[in-house]
């Protein structure tokens, strides 16, 4: 293939996933059709199905889409952080203000999709269940750092922390798709914070979109 | 109508929506459809469609229903319980018990139906989106009745408390059905009863399906 090929086919992939992505997220993955895609970014349908194959093939690339998003907003801005009660307070700050932001149109994408293929065996419930996994695990890592500094208190099972912090996120989701409560990212941020056992005195607002 | 057709129109209205409730929580209220209603039910389109007229009011008939089934077995053992604390430790209970117990198949039936609806306008978001301010209202007004007899810390929001205690329903509803996760409802009593204050020493068995 010719080189000017290569990068045409990788930005129409591009495309085809960026749009994917925006239309499962309000949507969901099974609404996601080749059909609607091909008329949205005026394809054939052949031309949708020669970058991914099969249906089941464009909702496994758009939750990989969506999960590199997810740890691009939340994970990156926090990694930096100090491992234990300083990097769940850094992902805090990113987590909620990736949802204040509305990254994804639909609200939360790995909420709504986890939900709706949780009854679903097979491949796409499978990634949704092991990233989500690993998420809980490296929030439980660095609870497990923070018990041990002492930053959070002796017996606090590092379980906890992490289903609590995914827990007020979900809760967050809701409360702002549902019910377009705009106040939802910072109840959550004092509900994280007062988790944590950190100040909540000093609230300060979470960072908007520029 | 003679009063043996009135009752056996009763009859088989239950019955529809009782298997339309239980393939709405595994599927989604999109993917129920009047075939597949009428197929399983070993009735006519035409028979399930007289019942209920049209896909929204079947999707509506089936909210409602559902709704009434979370008040029987959330709402209800726990209302006679004294305003304030002492209420919201038995809902605490009887949510965390009713999830325990798988009471619809794929698991909670509101948290799927409003993360599956809440990016479509229209009258079976607004239904979802009412039933769920009005269980928060509930849950908030015992948290302001149990600051004001000092059973919770003075200045705490009770809008924080209904948030939180529906995130901890969320988080539980996930962790059970998209890890299998058997030991969820445990975790969420546990952090539902540290929110409230109450002592999570005394921890007890949620009572089991008999």
């Amino acid at each position: 293939m010719p080189r000017r090929s290569v990068a045409d086919a990788a930005r129409t992939h591009a495309a085809i996933l960026e749009r994917s992505i925006d239309l499962a997220s309000v949507e969901g993955l099974e609404g996601l059709t080749i059909g609607r895609l091909a008329t949205d970014l005026q394809m054939s349908k052949a031309g949708v199905l020669g970058h991914f194959g099969t249906k089941e093939e464009l909702q496994l690339a758009t939750v990989r889409g969506a999960l590199a998003i997810f740890a691009r907003e939340v994970w990156e801005p926090a990694q930096e952080a100090a491992p234990g009660r300083a990097r769940l307070l850094a992902i805090a700050d990113a987590w909620m203000s990736y949802l204040g932001r509305d990254v994804f149109p639909g609200g939360c994408f790995m909420t709504a999709a986890s939900t709706e293929f949780d009854g679903r065996p097979g491949r796409v419930r499978d990634t949704l269940a092991r990233a989500n996994e690993r998420w809980m695990a490296v929030l439980a890592a660095d609870a497990r750092a923070a018990v041990k500094a002492e930053e959070l208190p002796r017996g606090t099972d590092p379980q906890d922390i992490a289903f609590g912090m995914n827990a007020i996120a979900m809760g967050v989701n809701q409360a702002r798709h549902l019910h377009g409560d705009a106040s939802a990212p910072d109840r959550g941020w004092r509900a994280l914070r007062t988790m944590l056992g950190a100040p909540r005195a000093r609230r300060r607002a979470l960072p908007r979109n520029p």
